[in-house]
């Protein structure tokens, strides 16, 4: 378990051969065994092998390849969809219309996603998580005909890896855990856990492409810009809007 | 690993065992090595393990005895904090202080919850998730000090089980996964789906319990109802623009 959990790497070169229905079967089942708020189940995961539609999610996910090349698409969705019909067929007055059944149902649909891609992995598949999800939902919805009170929120690509890429770095513990209560970062602290991350090979590499002075800013200039953040914050929440989620009373 | 996923069930009543420092260490670890947006690991955890904190965050979780009784509470956060500071330090201009990042730093705690859930029950500890986190944001906000920019979004309890439960029923895998494109439910679908649930003995003793004639009313009139909801849904998104994440141009 350990094992597995600590060599994962994200494969963004998949192979071109098809998963057995017998293991995605296992996998799909691995995933509905995580702890969901209140056993409700509030989340659904389309399954997309056909060409045609991967083509339309590859466009929707930034034209990543790894969409079209991966056998296996996977959307996960936050859902109170089938709920809400069960709770009309039950005489019951279902008020899941708002921001908070939303998020619970996101975080259904997360842990789902984390115990699927596991589980990929001990088959010695290879995932990738595309955090274009949220940014384009809008697009994603229409492709893949998600109803009233459905959101996608994460999606995973799986495959069978054609690279082998080294761990990827992470901070030290001590600068993502706090005991007890929250201490907050001095400057030097900061200068301490980011040091590793900033003298790494790939940080040298990155400041020469995108021709800039510090790690943070290919972070804040080109990578995950305010412009951008903003744009999609703006859709994701008009997205909620119109999916049905935003009648907080 | 699908032996750990598949066998999990939520553990509510642990013994008075603290859990050693280096199991402790291991989990943690395990959790960092989840994937992350752009791998900038925008969350933190803190793991409370003092009496009278514990007790605070025990009033705060409607009183629920596993808060007190786990050796560890371990609070996932949503965190640019840390990352924001280390920008400007950087001489970087970030803009992060969106709903587009903060539910970003959410995906990353979750998934490295799901992590450290797995990697804990992988040493035979028992965890529980408290959903009671997003509906309790500002009171944890408090107890924890947590500053601008740092949203608690889940919270695992793990210890050593003093139960043993069954595992707990789910809907059949086709009621949760779609092929290709979302296929929407039609009343038969919805009856057959939940069919098993209905019947299980745990409902007719809820139905009793509760005084109601459906399951469905159990969860929209005692359970997770509307009212409630939509108190929670306000408080959330209350604490979201007072921690800084709603600057959405």
């Amino acid at each position: 378990m350990l094992k597995v959990i600590n060599k994962h790497r994200s494969i963004r070169n998949f192979l071109d051969k098809t998963i057995p229905d017998g293991v995605l079967k296992e996998i799909l089942l691995a995933g509905t065994r995580a702890s969901t708020t209140g056993n409700m189940q509030v989340y659904s995961m389309i399954v997309t092998t056909e060409k045609d539609i991967k083509n339309k999610l590859w466009e929707s996910h930034f034209k990543q390849d790894m969409v079209n090349q991966a056998p296996v698409v996977i959307t996960f969705c936050a859902d109170f969809n089938r709920f809400v019909k069960w709770c009309r067929q039950g005489n019951a007055n279902p008020g899941y219309d708002n921001f908070l059944s939303f998020f619970t149902a996101a975080i259904d649909a997360f842990l789902v996603a984390q115990n699927l891609a596991l589980a990929a992995e001990s088959y010695d598949l290879g995932i990738c998580y595309l955090g274009t999800t949220t940014y384009m939902a809008e697009n994603i919805i229409k492709i893949l005909q998600l109803p009233r009170y459905v959101v996608p929120v994460t999606t995973l690509v799986v495959g069978y890896p054609d690279e082998s890429p080294g761990l990827t770095d992470r901070l030290p513990l001590e600068a993502v855990v706090h005991y007890e209560k929250y201490s907050d970062y001095t400057e030097d602290q900061i200068n301490r856990i980011y040091k590793e991350k900033e003298s790494l090979e790939l940080t040298k590499q990155l400041l020469k492409e995108n021709g800039k002075e510090t790690l943070a800013q290919v972070f804040t200039d080109n990578r995950y810009t305010k412009q951008d953040n903003i744009a999609f914050s703006k859709s994701l929440l008009k997205v909620l809007e119109k999916q049905g989620f935003m009648n907080n009373g």
